[in-house]
């Protein structure tokens, strides 16, 4: 284990309880907050002065801006090359649907197909430099696969719990990273609670989302290089498919760092967060309608997007509270409104998303018909994985 | 159909017979060279200075070098972000073998998974700006797939012609991007009759590997980013699964393009370049071997690695030139060579590569073994592919 925080580039000074804000050090092995159970962030100096120049413009990865990164000894890093996925202008779809701009960044370029690469690379990657001999997850699919690859990387234990039903694309993955995975009957809340039991001794880290502070640090930097990739301006609303939500809770963050180091050109405003869920399990929908006072006894259903069905998200609050200051929403999207949208970026715009990518396009309609989204708005599209591996899921379907 | 040649950035001059050496003009639309009915390849002003400044370093795509390749009007260009891919250490692969450095470059992070983004984006690009209206192809899987995405994001008619026997998700990935998808009894010589017959009247482009000058070009970007991302230096040996090896010939043009600029260090060697085939189908070797006249005569099997089972390469001798030329070699691996491969890249690196990758290791270690390479030697290997569209071919594998 090695720590030398003193010749780091990191800016990293300590965590805090995402509920009270009290405090913890960074420098040992942290899982959720001792005071409230709940998710511990990440803290950055963002007063002392630090210019854009910092990114490392030679690295063409999410690494680039290391210093706003956790990891404090770069011989730590377990990289396969992930981030800096493009952002693309989709044309066709724009004029099709007379929107001034529509872009969609494409998180399926990743290393193992989704944007799970990002956390998972930052999380093993932290795991390694406190010492860790090996993780255990429960996963949906694209977490599992992530887990198993940067652990083969970094040479440890990976142990991977998935649902039954999970498309065998994501099992057989696992395997050919050479980790073990068990099959659970039920969602990703069952296989939850399957690696509480199994990892009672605490003998691996329990990687689950929002259970250990670093996955979101991965995550947040789709926020900085969707700033860096538009010059420094953003997008005027923004579609998430938000199961776990750590990506909708990082993009925020990452806005919010920017924001306070003023690296956000002066006239910036800050988007409109959308989070999409599937009719099938659209717990935060629930709270957020006021149909229930949170997602704690929500009852899902399986989805054809595996990453949408996460009945008891431990991050609503932090969702709720990215929606109310960003004056989002949530929607959801029907199984077939998922099929619809897979096949417009499919036949239009060559890209062969996941189903949660078809969500995002599909809710983007859904709100321009209710008038919420104005066709002269700047829309992104955050498509969170290609759709190989949910061909179990989606094969036969591609026309209607 | 729009040409501004004047305003362009592109140094493209000509085209000429790759056999005679006759040129011919790149305005018009081409195939294959007239004279001698083999490839055209595309000839760049090399001689005027141009600095690596030129180089778009915004770009973090294959277009960043823009001004060698050969699409005149920015507005054909159809991107899905393709090419730059990463350049990863693997250090556990090495010091388990006591290498000095082994490198590989991942281009399963590529849009559709596969090295083939790189060929159909020019190719499509470059069918856009001369007016062409839909594409036709016979593949062995991800050249079909890669065409399909970028005719659907250009708006142009894409046929995809594949043998019967390929795994599903290639056939079904053609589907959501609204391909009409055409399977064939045999391998992709048979698909290519096919073609010819289904395109007597020339109303597609045939976009055959070699018998249009543009995918060639896209390919040769591999060879300026691996120059670009070991800052001007060059391994010692690089190794290349090569089927129809456009990629191989690609690479070797680009090594020699840069000669031409200055833009390599001056103490740059040239690497080795390694041909690596199939046991099933290696017409490249039994030619190299002196066994054959040439390969239009060979029969050629099945193999797990489709994008090997190329019986009769139209760039044959343009291969054989790279190989003389660069001093390298032609190797065969077996079908379980190529699944000892892809464990040992899965299990130790957390690399799931197709096993046109695993061949490439497995390939190193022959040649280790037999002396020909040097442990103290930089070794650069190419994966072509992600392994995901293989799972019909490889599932329940991953461990001996």
């Amino acid at each position: 284990m090695k720590m030398v925080a003193s010749d780091s580039l990191s800016r990293l000074t300590a965590l805090h309880c995402s509920a009270c804000g009290t405090e913890y050090s960074a420098y040992p092995l942290q899982r959720v907050s001792a005071c409230c159970s709940l998710p511990l962030v990440a803290d950055y100096d963002l007063r002392e002065p630090l210019s854009r120049a910092v990114i490392d413009q030679n690295d063409t990865s999410m690494w680039r801006y290391g210093a706003l990164l956790p990891l404090l000894n770069h011989d730590n890093k377990v990289t396969l090359g992930e981030g800096l996925t493009p952002l693309l202008r989709l044309p066709r779809l724009a004029a099709r649907h007379e929107l001034s701009s529509l872009l969609l960044k494409d998180e399926g370029q990743n290393p193992t197909g989704s944007f799970k690469a990002r956390g998972l690379s930052m999380a093993v990657s932290k795991a390694k430099e406190l010492g860790v001999d090996g993780c255990i997850i429960p996963t949906a699919g694209n977490a599992g696969v992530a887990l198993a690859a940067y652990c083969a990387r970094a040479g440890l234990r990976a142990v991977v719990v998935m649902p039954r039903h999970t498309p065998q694309a994501f099992q057989e993955e696992c395997q050919w990273y050479g980790a073990e995975v068990e099959l659970v009957d039920g969602l990703i809340s069952d296989c939850g609670a399957r690696v509480r039991q199994r990892n009672a001794d605490g003998a691996l880290l329990d990687i689950s989302t929002l259970k250990e502070p670093y996955r979101l640090e991965g995550k947040k930097t789709m926020g900085y290089e969707i700033a860096e990739q538009l010059n420094w301006q953003l997008p005027d609303v923004l579609f998430y498919p938000a199961g776990g939500g750590t990506g909708l809770i990082g993009i925020w963050k990452a806005f919010q760092e920017m924001k306070a180091l003023g690296w956000l050109a002066p006239d910036v405003k800050l988007p409109r967060m959308v989070a999409v869920q599937a009719e099938n399990c659209c717990p935060l929908l629930e709270t957020y309608l006021g149909h229930q006072p949170n997602c704690h006894a929500y009852q899902g259903r399986a989805t054809l997007a595996n990453g949408l069905a996460v009945p008891h998200p431990l991050g609503e609050d932090l969702m709720l509270r990215v929606l109310r200051e960003s004056h989002g929403t949530v929607v959801s999207v029907s199984e077939e409104g998922m099929l619809d949208g897979m096949r417009d970026l499919g036949h239009q715009e060559g890209l062969f998303v996941a189903p949660e990518g078809g969500a995002v396009w599909t809710a983007a309609r859904q709100l321009l018909a209710t008038g919420w989204l104005h066709p002269d708005e700047q829309i992104l599209l955050l498509n969170t994985g290609n759709g190989q591996k949910y061909m179990d899921n989606v094969a036969g379907r591609a026309w209607k």
